[in-house]
């Protein structure tokens, strides 16, 4: 297949998504930003062996060096002792500012390298390669970038775009069917907050998505790549409607960490944190108890949990109020109007929340 | 003595920079930042008994409420577990996107506050009341944040303007004479690259820089933040020309990490740094040895070390490499043309360095 390029318009910062069938080891891709430099290719232990050394060969077709930096899995590991690793491995390389670091990896390895890229001497050029379906359709696109703090998930971080995104389909085969299926949330997500024949178009085709169809994959990611461009161009460092894309996160973050990072995936929690900000909608009059009901069954067909583990109500307000969207100590969350279209409700009705927390 | 407003041009992240006596209590240079919000005074051991109280009261006028964070003084702990502290602090706060950090300290503090601003929860608003008078030319202008790492000094970091910076040249008057003096090198920097004029002006009021004379020294600090400011919004992300700033730095740099950092004062280094940048200019041929004689009287005479310590050429040679200035592993040395001008020389020649090192 061959690639497709999507282009997200920042300015100065724009950069091309390409996406498409096997593209990952097409030199003619990297060429353009890694051409006489040195490229660190930062991955991790379960990736290196899988795709690692096909994007290295590709690099190096036009590179001056290449070097690899092997990450522990997993979101545990997403913490300053791991992205101490990368600077280690770069000083002592003696990487200069023109070094570009090539994420190859899932959410976890593009959020580390990319704000590595961020900081490493005041900020380098970040290339990525996303090999998980979820890092394809959201952690890749938008420049946000960040490590966990014991107190809170990405707290610590930066807005830092890349130079250009490359997510090749044939990379999912490899993919965990739980992996899958936590992409496949955010790929709901898109549909559920800004397109409601695309909500359509996955209910339709939520059987060939978790075969892995690689057409109706390229079709997901591109459409879902394309909302999330459009919201980003429109709200880049997050002041207003970009935080719509944090449909089900500040429910799901707080099942993230209520049961330990890495119990739960990502995108397993952004499921059951949508299917409750659905019924919460409904609760408050918002939608049809219908509308919900039918998000919570497609999350269902998706292949994940619609239901939250058992959290005290006050943990959840605690996980809940250490939320980035939080002004002022007021608990703000993204709310459905209709499906396919979503608002920030900057008060959320704190006791009627309680009550809804309470029977979660 | 009223505010003098001198603006740093930089698009939307444009900022003024308040010079004045006494300004630093004075609540109405802080409301456009802090009304109706939250702030953080970000501190050292050392100032917080001198100056925070009054910058919190100050703030207190307007903001919705402050809290302090007290870190140890010294560039020994410019380094992540310090960092850390600040990030607790906020996070145990419950501090939101629009908290307001306030720097209230030297170049240590100031860095560390502006580099935690810029990666608190992505990114939050900065505010500079720099209480040394090198943090006061240099380190609080043009929004370079930086921890050092254990293998290089500033080495992680990122561009974060501040919303504005608040030099006040009486609280330079607790400042100790080797701090002060460690200014007054980067005064005279500002003089050797870019304004002859300038610097003939430091060589004939050194006197009265060093007696704290609060004419002299506002003179000082708006000139330097003069060129400065020029130069940073010419380059805001040092592609080019602020590259000049770091004139001595290279030597000076070397200088700090091979004695332990902290040993020898930043400014100190970069003193001896300049005597060494402009005689390695003159043996190249580009400067008379008399002017680079006439540098070394002017750091002479503002009671700053000419000699760098015993330094190995190989330990320079790997401390001079490891500079961000560098590409693809050649050393980049900033030079004089004249004194008054700064040239940038991408490709210093190595023997000559070698030999000029080891009589050093």
């Amino acid at each position: 297949m061959k690639a497709q390029a999507l282009e997200v318009r920042l300015g100065e910062r724009s950069y091309p998504i390409h996406i498409g069938r096997g593209i990952a080891g097409n030199p003619a891709l990297y060429a353009p930003h890694v051409a006489g430099r040195r490229a660190a290719v930062v991955t991790s232990e379960a990736v290196a062996g899988l795709h690692a050394g096909m994007v290295e060969q590709a690099i190096a077709q036009s590179a001056t060096g290449t070097m690899r930096i092997v990450l522990p899995d997993g979101e545990a590991h997403k913490d300053w002792k791991t992205l101490d690793r990368i600077y280690e491995a770069l000083l002592k390389a003696h990487a200069d500012r023109r070094t570009v670091l090539v994420a190859v990896g899932g959410g976890v390895v593009g959020d580390m390298a990319g704000f590595a890229a961020a900081t490493y001497q005041r900020g380098v050029e970040c290339l990525q390669v996303p090999t998980t379906l979820l890092a394809q359709v959201d952690s890749s696109v938008g420049g946000k970038t960040a490590i966990n703090h014991p107190l809170g998930k990405n707290m610590i971080g930066a807005f830092h775009q890349p130079v250009a995104v490359i997510a090749d389909t044939e990379l999912l085969v490899t993919l965990p069917e739980r992996e899958l299926a936590a992409g496949l949330a955010e790929v709901l997500k898109y549909g559920a907050i800004a397109d409601a024949d695309f909500l359509a178009w996955i209910e339709q085709h939520a059987a060939q998505l978790r075969a892995r169809d690689p057409a109706a994959l390229a079709h997901a990611i591109r459409r879902s790549c394309e909302i999330k461009a459009d919201i980003v161009a429109a709200d880049e460092r997050e002041a207003g409607v970009r935080a719509l894309l944090n449909f089900g996160h500040t429910f799901g973050h707080a099942i993230e960490t209520a049961s330990g990072y890495g119990n739960w995936l990502h995108g397993e929690a952004v499921g059951a944190g949508m299917v409750m900000a659905g019924r919460f909608s409904a609760r408050l009059g918002r939608i049809p108890a219908a509308a919900a009901d039918r998000l919570a069954h497609a999350v269902e067909r998706l292949g994940l949990p619609v239901a939250p583990p058992k959290i005290a109500v006050p943990t959840w307000l605690e996980l809940m109020g250490r939320d980035k969207k939080n002004v002022d100590g007021r608990i703000t969350l993204i709310l459905l109007e209709e499906l396919g279209r979503a608002v920030v409700a900057r008060d959320a009705p704190v006791r009627e929340l309680e009550t809804f927390l309470a029977s979660a």
